[in-house]
């Protein structure tokens, strides 16, 4: 099911043009705080756009390594909380066998964020997931990943409205667009994406690839590592750790994708073109 | 003193151009964790693009309410950590009389994170500073903002090699460059602004004007309030949560600044043109 973000209307906005003022009633998109429980106990609070909520506490818990495996969800719902803005706070309860440790649990988690990495108090617990190596078992046109940003773009219902969100698309090897979530956090945005997976049993999305619309930061690609995506794609470029990160565990990371053009960070081997490289592989620098 | 970021360069990078596949070697922004301690507390961690990381932690500390004042403050000097990746902590001694109750501050900021929202573990947690509202003692020329653009770009050293950096502006009111700093967090981006200001006892910084390049969010707009900044800029959108604090502190909120246009979210009255409203005061919807 997907749910379209909440999208308020302001009114009185002024816009100044060359001179002139008018004022007119302008579309904002929705930001408000959810925090996300196990059980009785607040693990995180993120600022997201509302919708799609569920998917979004399940695929953090998920991302950042504090469930394994979707059977360990007993109950997922969400409760109204004070603010009187509606349901800002999911409720996730934990089958009463699952191998949680409570006290180890408030103690690792109690500060993780939904970024998966502000919010965390030292610097010993910023990479604390387990991360597994991406298999290389297929290969994909280049031709296709070109495919993916006008798709992305042409599926964003909100973006043209707002100028706000981030999005995320999850697309099928052959360029199909699985689901798409946008958010005012683009790691909310990649959560949702693997919530709804887990929902659905697809994870590891060992046969899918990953594009987001802005940046491909260190936070992005663990979460897709965990999510075992094998290969994402930015329109913008990677920080130097996420690279790092992308080559230790097999990830194609690329970026910069715009047009008939793109830039290869790591995983080249999982590029159908890859051994034209023999023609042409000294550095240009 | 203003220190250029990290840039790294990563050698075996490859370009898919139209079929051509071509080596060569591309600069990336560095991203690494900070961690902030108070004492051997520590407080927070962030991924920040190294530079300027004292005035992080000080401006971190104070647009977060955890200090009112660089008085409070006896020596801010950073550490190495263990990850021989250089000084990735920074740590701030706090003077002896200084009214900070530290088990409070324990229970209150340990799960604080740079960005200010995410990381806290509950929804009231969210608001917990002690903002201001801001003084209208001054107008401003929309011909003078809508020098700002060109002018924060021209000034941006980093972005142009890498395309991963956020940039943010502390102007004049007469439209002069007074800092810029650049980061993969917008939010460190401000803080390092901060941190600049209480520096040079700048704070509050009601005098100038503050631009973003990307889109303005809850937590920018919180930090700006916290330093007193009255009237903040962004290339993009901002949210709904933005806008209404904006009003609530009596900031002025304009969006989509891009050459001679922008839209006002809320403080119209520090525009000069602002009665010219008069003449045009139905919303064109």
């Amino acid at each position: 099911m997907i749910v379209i973000p909440r999208i308020v209307s302001v009114s009185g906005v002024r816009e100044w043009s060359d001179g002139t003022i008018h004022l007119f009633n302008d579309y904002l998109v929705t930001e408000e705080p959810l925090e996300i429980r196990i059980g009785a106990t607040p693990v995180s609070v993120t600022m997201r756009t509302p919708g799609n909520d569920l998917e979004l506490a399940v695929g953090f818990l998920y991302t950042e390594g504090i469930i394994s495996s979707r059977s360990q969800i007993a109950l997922v719902y969400a409760e109204a909380d004070d603010s009187q803005n509606g349901a800002n706070r999911v409720r996730v309860d934990l089958v009463s066998n699952c191998p949680l440790d409570p006290e180890s649990m408030r103690r690792n988690f109690y500060a993780a964020s939904s970024c998966g990495v502000c919010g965390k108090a030292s610097i010993d617990s910023v990479r604390s997931r387990r991360l597994r190596s991406l298999p290389v078992d297929w290969i994909i046109a280049p031709e296709t990943l070109c495919l993916l940003p006008d798709r992305l773009r042409s599926a964003q219902k909100i973006f043209e409205k707002t100028g706000a969100l981030h999005a995320v698309g999850l697309f099928s090897l052959d360029g199909q667009l699985l689901v798409l979530r946008e958010d005012v956090g683009r790691h909310n945005a990649v959560d949702k994406i693997v919530g709804w997976a887990l929902a659905g049993d697809r994870v590891p999305l060992h046969n899918t690839v990953l594009m987001v619309s802005g940046r491909a930061g260190f936070e992005v690609v663990q979460k897709a590592i965990a999510a075992g995506i094998p290969l994402l794609a930015s329109v913008s470029a990677p920080s130097d750790l996420a690279v790092n990160l992308a080559r230790e565990f097999g990830m194609t990371l690329l970026g910069f994708l715009r047009g008939r053009r793109f830039v290869i960070y790591s995983g080249a081997e999982r590029l159908a073109q890859a051994d034209s490289l023999s023609a042409d592989s000294q550095p240009v620098v």
